[in-house]
């Protein structure tokens, strides 16, 4: 009995990036409000030699189509990550979230036993299933990304909370 | 075809919960080095109002065995929230590893669609199918608070990376 992996990869993608544009909306919003420079949030860091806000947000989408499109069976997208601004971000998710709904349920039919391959021709390649690829590499990683950004912006006072985190579901 | 429930969620658990405790030992090894008062790792916070080390370790643990526990149909364990030190932290998710570990991969048969239901009797009830309470609730809520752990220990300048956080995939 294989699982659905379609259910377990797009949807929570879609929820999780929809919950995280809704918190970059409030993080701009409390920008605009007390006068703070948008850059001062975006390019906001826990740790010098981690990813900034900006990045953060990049990867988290890149996960998410990354790993919905090598499930499918499909190709990964690429974006260019030029993103400097709150709206770029939005667009970015936009972007991303049209992408994974683009995808069909009936890609993911095979995607538990597809064979995943990473980082390929390096000496860090290393080849999955499918199923395992999404549960122990692919979510594990998504949800870095998402929980790094919203604690980012917690961290410098955006008001938000637990709820907006989770989004919708 | 339902998912199965179990290979979603327990190993999944023990990955970042193994991972967690070992990134906890570096950060317990790198106050030794330093002549860091332990607590200033254990109760710091990315925010005032956001719970410190401790308590992120100990939601952790209490999703990963609450979240096993419902979906196989086991009464919730419930731990008190003693832990003081890095020591007592270790020893929570141990009892946390050994409570999954102890359910049998059989009880998940039916989870997918066994009813859970989450702050029962309050006016914020809600209620899932074991699927959609597991990909939609459970692992974004656990992986929350693994992520944030994490986040906090690498913003106090514990050398730990990605790579640590993932753990054994």
């Amino acid at each position: 009995m294989q699982p659905q992996i379609h259910a377990a990869s797009v949807p929570v993608f879609k929820q999780m990036l929809g919950a995280l544009s809704e918190v970059l909306a409030k993080a701009e919003a409390h920008a605009t409000a007390r006068n703070i420079e948008p850059a001062a949030l975006l390019q906001a860091r826990l740790f010098p030699d981690m990813f900034a806000l900006v990045r953060q947000v990049q990867v988290a989408c890149d996960f998410a189509a990354g790993v919905s499109a090598r499930l499918a069976g499909a190709e990964v997208p690429s974006y260019e990550a030029t993103e400097q601004s709150f709206a770029d971000l939005q667009a970015r998710i936009a972007k991303t979230l049209a992408f994974i709904e683009g995808l069909d349920a009936a890609q993911f039919a095979e995607a538990a036993t597809r064979e995943i391959v990473i980082r390929p021709g390096t000496p860090k390649e290393r080849r999955f299933a499918g199923q395992a690829y999404l549960l122990h590499y692919g979510l594990p990683q998504f949800f870095f990304h998402v929980a790094t950004a919203y604690g980012l912006m917690r961290h410098n006072g955006v008001e938000v909370g637990k709820k907006d985190y989770m989004g919708t579901y």
